[in-house]
């Protein structure tokens, strides 16, 4: 066990996932209010909203009027997540901290669905992205597989496929010259448990040992957590998450299941673990506490209702 | 990970647990109402009620009627909870299938308050119930060591206290010509995380390496399946859970907290791993849906919620 991790870094993205996803409508103040208590956690990375079409997705229709709001704190990296050259060119206007980065999907059925174009023509769109990121002058050194564990509309996600897959996006950067220093398997409709984690991070792994390997995981079966513990004992020290829970794909045909992999529990087994995250937990359980309030029902975070164990001992010192 | 076990127990503690730990009042009828849907799930054992104080838990006033009440499915073993020899003997009389059982507690302060007796009283009360259950030819095979993993009241407990605490228990069985086949490590206060798991499991398995350890695992901090996972890990082939996560521990100081590991989502897990607990998952998450609508207000189970993966595979094919 002495492998796992010295530190880990958690992506913050709840008020993407979750602005996104909730039936709203969610004031912009309050959208601002939670990016900023999420500015003082500790976390280094806020995925703040999502730059795409407001009529699928109203919950983002004050995109930029949200990005316009909050405190910037020096030290945290703002980010956002857009789908095509469109979005992405609004990304860059806003002013955030963008990175360009790669998606493909794994699932044929899926991406249709939630880009409306067939996996042939999400690679094509994948190049004309580079040349957007690279007129740009952004740097592009991650790249996503969705879908990588499986697909509500499609089934079991063959491991064969998401290596292939793996090895499309670096022939894919290497044609533009670049190199990708990451890959994210995203979890996007909660198919994966521990065994899976393990089978396929470890495949991915075996195969590129230099590659970094992150892992976006989603709870709506209650696999998150164990999830992500399968994927630190696979050596993976990068996940995405998000506050209190916050979230859920609004494509993937589940109707109030829970969302992403949540921060907090997430940061609380890291720190009991002995593994740093830079996170100072009160602050985020009371982040969490305040996402809560903003949307206005129980959100799945477990934490955030039991406490922390830190909280407990210096009440018994 | 070869090395799983074939087949894992799963003894649902749902209806003690949860109707216990709710504010109610619950109709006896509904009791009965769950106890024989679970009965129907493939579920081996279930503990249905606790024969304790009804003053200090209402909820249980009704146990013998719920006892009385519930149709018993052949193959089923239908168990209870009892804290002293009052308790015992009622257990007894209602018919149940009642096997005598050692507790020891690690936390002075929280046997203090779960049974206001001190660690040195319970002790000695465990000889007395010893001398109960060969009495009433009853078998005792199992102990149990609660707040294994740690107390809100006092804190971290080290490992060795745990051990010790085992040890004491095989010596006090073995003082009455017994021995202990299995013995369950109680996370009652919702302490462990899964490297917690590991180590304490790791140090019994090692000191004992035939003994069973069988794990009782709470949610509160939502550690719940990821710690389950790392007692498969150690060989672990026998859980406590409750439908739906009913449950949480009324004297644990814990307000809206999750409560048991969620037995749905527990075999959900198992059975995405490739290993048999002979239930029909299912059938167990209309069960859980059915406690949900039971008790009146959100469980914390999440694969009632998202649903099973083999339901979505069905529908594909």
């Amino acid at each position: 066990m002495s492998d796992f991790p010295k530190f880990v870094q958690l992506n913050e993205e709840g008020p993407r996932e979750g602005f996104q996803f909730e039936k709203g409508p969610i004031p912009t103040a309050r959208k601002i209010e939670l990016i900023d208590a999420l500015s003082e956690t500790g976390l280094n990375q806020i995925q703040v909203v999502s730059f795409v079409n407001p009529n699928r997705v109203p919950g983002m229709a004050d995109a930029d009027e949200v990005v316009r709001g909050f405190k910037r704190k020096p030290g945290v990296r703002y980010t956002a997540l857009w789908l095509n050259d469109k979005g992405l060119k609004r990304a860059v206007a806003s002013g955030l901290d963008i990175k360009g980065s790669l998606s493909l999907t794994a699932s044929e059925k899926f991406v249709q669905r939630n880009q409306q174009r067939s996996m042939a023509d999400n690679l094509a769109a994948q190049h004309e992205m580079i040349r957007l990121y690279q007129s740009y002058g952004l740097p592009v050194e991650r790249g996503s597989i969705m879908a990588a564990f499986g697909c509500n509309f499609e089934g079991e996600i063959p491991h064969e496929r998401v290596l292939g897959l793996v090895q499309t996006m670096f022939d894919l950067a290497a044609e533009h010259g670049l190199t990708l220093k990451t890959v994210s398997l995203a979890d996007t409709m909660a198919w994966a448990t521990p065994v899976s984690v393990r089978a396929l991070v470890g495949k991915v792994r075996n195969r590129w040992p230099d590659l970094k390997v992150a892992l976006h995981l989603h709870d709506t079966r209650g696999m998150g957590i164990a999830n992500a513990y399968a994927g630190l004992e696979m050596g993976v020290d990068t996940f995405d998450s998000t506050v209190a829970g916050l979230g859920g794909c609004p494509f993937a045909a589940h109707k109030g299941a829970a969302g992403n992999v949540c921060t907090e529990d997430l940061a609380f087994m890291l720190h009991e673990m002995g593994i740093e995250t830079g996170i100072d937990l009160e602050k985020l359980i009371e982040a969490a506490r305040l996402a809560e309030d903003i949307v206005g029902h129980p959100l799945p975070g477990s934490v955030k209702m039991g406490g922390s164990l830190d909280a407990l001992r210096r009440s018994l010192h």
